[in-house]
């Protein structure tokens, strides 16, 4: 068992010593040219501003909630005060993860720039490397803090011969739970935080220089212009790396819960097997996420890049699926129970195969609803043919429409995997669909990179071919963001439900049953929390978009010389705006997310809490999918127009009054895509969390508490038995 | 018992009769010169050839629908063939509604023209008049159908001395509930056919009149603008028709059906006091709806229409209430017990003024998210200083945050009416809130009449004064048809969780518990039936105005002389594009509504599809709300132009660029407001009424499902006894 338990932490520091080495390769290439460099420096800089304004507020936070949840510790015998270490650990590796994107992407921005010049394979070579960083270096240290933290509390709180089923590891895990806690509340707020800065300076810059001034994108003149690329690294990398570490970590401690109620004391691991089973895939899939980097490369300069994603993508999921299986079999006993249902080891395998087919399907979907050239993207560009209203109805019905199969696809998800493997089962699909989170998010993140590149090139003035070079990735990029949304929003969903069954089990309700009107209420209210979340987050965006107009005509109309290059534009004031902005306005949403589900569960009890948190996750599935893909496809349809399109045989292109109308689309996708879409598979997992940890409490406030225990616990001990006798 | 029996249709023949008067009254009207008249009969005819062409369709539907469900009757003891009767009668009910509501509108459209060449205070009683003809004959109507069926399903089902709890009962409501089905299905094609005719018209009418042409809104030589009248009349007001006739029955049929599971044997009505109570209600609030018309009257051109209205409002749901309490105490007997809960008769009392108090909160709320000069619709005006997409950006905002209190009171208003007396007391609520239906309809069915006299004015090119005073009352009905979406969407809430109950007790569950994995996927599916219909609906109007759009071009183009008044427009061409348009593309969301649920149930069982229900309520009313109000805040945005609005210190009027950004969010806003948002509250109650009707069926398919109903009646039984010993 020994050798299992610290092979896990083992493979982090793997991960984290292959991350030094990338980072360290990406660190050694050539910067270019000295304004280059102080093109990157002042957007390092904005970027590590924000970061550093952003920490300040959420240390006053971390701090609180840690006394609160130390305090809360000391209530219940399913607890302990060192939730709150647990807790605060948690919050410091995912400011971490988002710093060690945040970093590595302001070093290869610029890195990639100067590449491009060289070749095409020489771009995606630096910039998915410093992708590869952030992945990698991300799940290393989910994989670590959780496997480092999980012998801790093992040997701090089981005693020798303990049962596993027992309460003393039930509380072991639930201390575990502020780990993921912690994890996850800064990653909403760095999410929606970043979100909002990212989407206010690009709305910003392009409503007044694209629009008004009629400049390029990423035009030096542009005030706005190092606030957006400031944006792209703050949202876009360290949110994102925020985001995945704690839904990552979510989704392995939800399986570990569900785990911890299985008897398998007749495999050869003391009983840990099903607990282990998850930290171990996650683990395998980090290896093999590395593995899969190595195939991530191009010979010449008209290679697919997209192709070159997809073979390293592949080899890492089909990697991690073979060892899976002999994870599996090595690991679990032949068969297993949970909760009065039976499977086998190989069940369990199915039930991940699951996973890896849901998240495979969701990605695909997604691709169809907001690529270039497909039925959705091109009836947007028609109804751009009559203005800007038709263009927004058509991308509004193309966002509603696209939940349409994803949610068939995840309903028969789970409708398997609970057949393969009943809950745990569910459980264990999220794991393996998220176990390839380094590579997912090494695709995700060089994005951004080659975004930033190409604004490096443009306002450095470089030649052409650098930014067709940059453009290309870019392009690619584009497609990759959209279909890692679909990938997260499905996990996220997973995730959820496996929450919750932990949830049901250990506030100690055996039902949550919507027929009673209260819990019915907790529906509706649940339902309702994505649409003020969502409300919230665009606001925001718009109002912190009017400001960056304002000053950016501002400084038009003070500062003379700055359209003939002859003086420089107060960067720093718009970068302040969008700092200012992001953390002012991330608090509202980030706050209902965490106080709501205290607010009910504690008035109300677990299962009207429980009917809430299943509203949440429905309806935040939903408008994740809807705000996310209506802004993909609006983008989309808009970059059709580069190339041209044809609208009831004419052909439009840019500048055309199709194209105008086009953009209002993509200005409107803006927020729906970068800031409350992404959020809301966050904001499902992050209330599921907060319920978890406040089970134990609002389970002791029930009317006769005692007796629902003591019906409870029998029935675990006689399903064991059942099992002992198979 | 007979004298309440008989005097509940008596009451509908009431209404009826008053309605003849106060049609035979607005016929008697002066309708103006020859011109006008011709105008008018375009509109009337139009209007006339949709509800034809869409009853040709409905009657295929209808006919194929009644053999199935007559089929269907023959294979379960709780059903009969003669729901197929039923089925018919509810249907062809229904059709009606719409139709006295077009016939009415109509004719006292011209008339209200011509009467406000004299007064607002005549055009108001003509248009006003008009819409009560409207109201009072849809309620009339469900009095009399409803009171009059459950007559003759009562004398041909329930033998002399039979319990009212019994079997026999249970079979004559079902069977009734087939009328309810009938009348919900048609009013959903009716509303969706109706919204997308009228939207069509009036964005393309908008389209090329209004952008490109530059005439006016009305004006005789648009094309399209007969259609954009004739839609008023489908849209707003038969399709509305339909929609609250199918509402209505609805929720007094809920109520029934609950009612029928109460052993009230000790009341003087031989048990059927909780059955005929909601009926009772309904009749009374048509009585005194009838009373509250006679106080909507002005004297002065000063004096404010909305008030006057808001008068005659306020004494119908008074006098309601008040004879509520006497209905109550004279029915019911002292106290009830329903599934376990007991409660009194002042129990049930105060349920009913939960529900008013519900109804009256949400038409508040609703009335500051959309009204003018409140904080929502200043936002929106704000954020059209910055263009298309920052206007777009904060409706749908404003729209999402709409969502908020409104489900806040509802959450409210089910725990309460709860608490008070049940899932009966959350029945009786909404039967409560909807019992003065006559008069809200009255009120929201004077508006689309107003604006169509405002469009023949227009026009007829009548002296300005009396399109001012058509715009006046034009402007108020806009406020009333919002809140009165705000109204039907509570109810419909209400109304479904009744439903919803229902259908649980008919089909042998006893709980819908959302942490089953299977359960939970079908939350997922009834959660995503909201935004696929929602998508269809609102791309069925961005397609068929595109087609009129092309049509209005090619009129202008081809015909000569159109814009100097010397040649007529092909009216007729662009009235058959809507037409045709709305037949074809309400047939899919339509069957949406009517298949899933069945498709759902019968593979899955009746949890599953409890879950998916729970999921289309809770989704449809969350949709509903946000679409409706971000809908109607852009409209008024817009309409805050036309007096000019202040933007940073600068004053805008009409044709200024920010004007132009809210006649965008206008334009997306026509179909969210009037075709997928109040379609919402009939999807939710359709699907539920169709789980009720399959639920005979799909109980027998369950396993065992013959011991569940051996533990379930007992139950009944025993709670029976314990009722009967209080």
């Amino acid at each position: 068992m020994n050798s299992i338990l610290y092979l896990i932490p083992a493979l982090g520091i793997v991960g984290l010593v292959a991350m030094a080495i990338k980072s360290a390769w990406v660190n050694k290439q050539d910067a270019g040219e000295a304004n280059m460099q102080e093109l990157a420096g002042y957007i390092a800089n904005g970027a590590m501003a924000f970061l550093r304004a952003e920490w300040k507020i959420l240390a006053y936070f971390a701090v609180i909630a840690a006394i609160l949840l130390g305090w809360s510790g000391t209530l219940v015998e399913d607890s302990h005060p060192i939730i709150a270490v647990a807790f605060l650990i948690g919050a410091v590796l995912s400011a971490f993860a988002g710093y060690i994107g945040m970093k590595i992407a302001t070093k290869a921005n610029v890195r990639t720039t100067h590449a491009a010049r060289t070749s095409l394979a020489q771009a995606l070579k630096v910039s998915f490397t410093g992708g590869s960083v952030m992945g990698i270096g991300v799940a290393g240290l989910a994989v670590l803090g959780l496997g480092g933290l999980f012998i801790v509390f093992f040997n701090f709180f089981v005693p020798e011969g303990a049962a596993i089923t027992g309460v003393e590891m039930k509380r072991a895990i639930e201390v575990l739970a502020g780990f993921s806690l912690g994890a996850e509340s800064i990653a909403l707020f760095a999410r929606v935080g970043g979100g909002i800065y990212t989407k206010a300076a690009d709305v910003g810059a392009d409503l007044v220089g694209k629009v008004e001034a009629g400049i390029p994108e990423d035009d030096v003149r542009n005030p706005a212009t190092i606030a957006d690329n400031v944006g792209d690294n703050v949202g876009d990398v360290a949110g994102m790396g925020a985001d995945l570490f704690g839904s990552y970590v979510a989704t392995i401690l939800a399986t570990m819960v569900l785990g911890q109620e299985i008897d398998a004391s007749s495999d050869n691991f003391g009983g840990m097997s099903p607990i282990l089973l998850p930290m171990l895939i996650a683990g395998l899939g980090l290896i093999f996420s590395i593995v899969g980097t190595w195939f991530v490369r191009i010979k010449n300069e008209t290679d697919s890049v997209q192709r070159a994603l997809n073979i390293g993508n592949w080899s890492s999921i089909v990697l991690t699926a073979i060892a899976s299986y002999f994870a599996v079999q090595y690991l679990l006993p032949e068969t297993l129970v949970h909760r009065g249902v039976t499977f086998t080891s190989t069940n369990v395998y199915m039930a991940i195969i699951v996973g890896l087919v849901v998240g495979t399907l969701m990605s695909m979907i997604t691709e169809y609803y907001t690529a270039m050239g497909k039925r959705p993207v091109l009836s947007i560009i028609k109804q751009s043919g009559t203005g800007h209203a038709t263009n927004i109805i058509g991308g509004l019905s193309v966002g509603m429409e696209s939940t349409v199969l994803p949610i068939i696809v995840l309903a028969g998800g789970i409708i398997a995997s609970y057949y393969f493997a009943g809950l745990y089962g569910v459980a264990i699909a999220a794991a393996g669909m998220m176990a390839t989170t380094a590579m997912q998010l090494a695709i995700d993140a060089f994005g951004p990179i080659a975004d930033n590149a190409g604004g490096i090139a443009e306002m450095s003035q470089l030649p052409a071919e650098v930014r067709h070079r940059t453009d290309n990735l870019d392009a690619v990029g584009n497609t990759t963001a959209a279909t890692g949304k679909g990938f997260a929003i499905a996990s996220a969903a997973l995730t959820s439900l496996a929450l919750f069954a932990a949830f049901v089990g250990i506030s100690g309700i055996t039902a949550i049953d919507i027929y009673k009107a209260p819990v019915l209420a907790g529906l509706f209210v649940g339902g309702m929390i994505p649409f003020i979340f969502s409300s919230l987050a665009i606001a925001a965006v718009g109002r912190a978009a009017m400001d960056m107009v304002n000053e950016v005509r501002r400084q038009f109309k003070e500062i003379p010389g700055i359209m003939e290059y002859k003086s420089k534009p107060e960067y720093e004031k718009c970068v302040a705006i969008s700092t200012k902005a992001s953390i002012r306005e991330m608090i509202a949403p980030g706050a209902i997310a965490l106080i709501t589900p205290v607010v009910v569960g504690f008035i109300f009890g677990p299962e009207v809490l429980g009917g809430m948190l299943a509203g949440v996750t429905v309806s935040g599935v939903l408008m994740g999918m809807f705000q996310s893909n209506a802004g993909g496809a609006w983008d989309n349809a808009k970059k059709s127009f580069e190339k041209g399109v044809q609208i009831n045989g004419q052909t439009f292109y840019k500048k055309s009054e199709p194209h105008k109308a086009s953009v209002t689309g993509d200005t409107v996708g803006d927020p729906f895509k970068d800031t409350s879409g992404p959020s809301m598979n966050i904001l499902i997992k992050l209330t599921s969390i907060v319920a978890l940890i406040i089970a134990p409490h609002i389970s002791e406030k029930e009317h006769a508490s005692a007796e629902k225990n003591e019906v409870a616990k029998p029935k675990i001990e006689a399903v064991s038995q059942v099992s002992a006798e198979n």
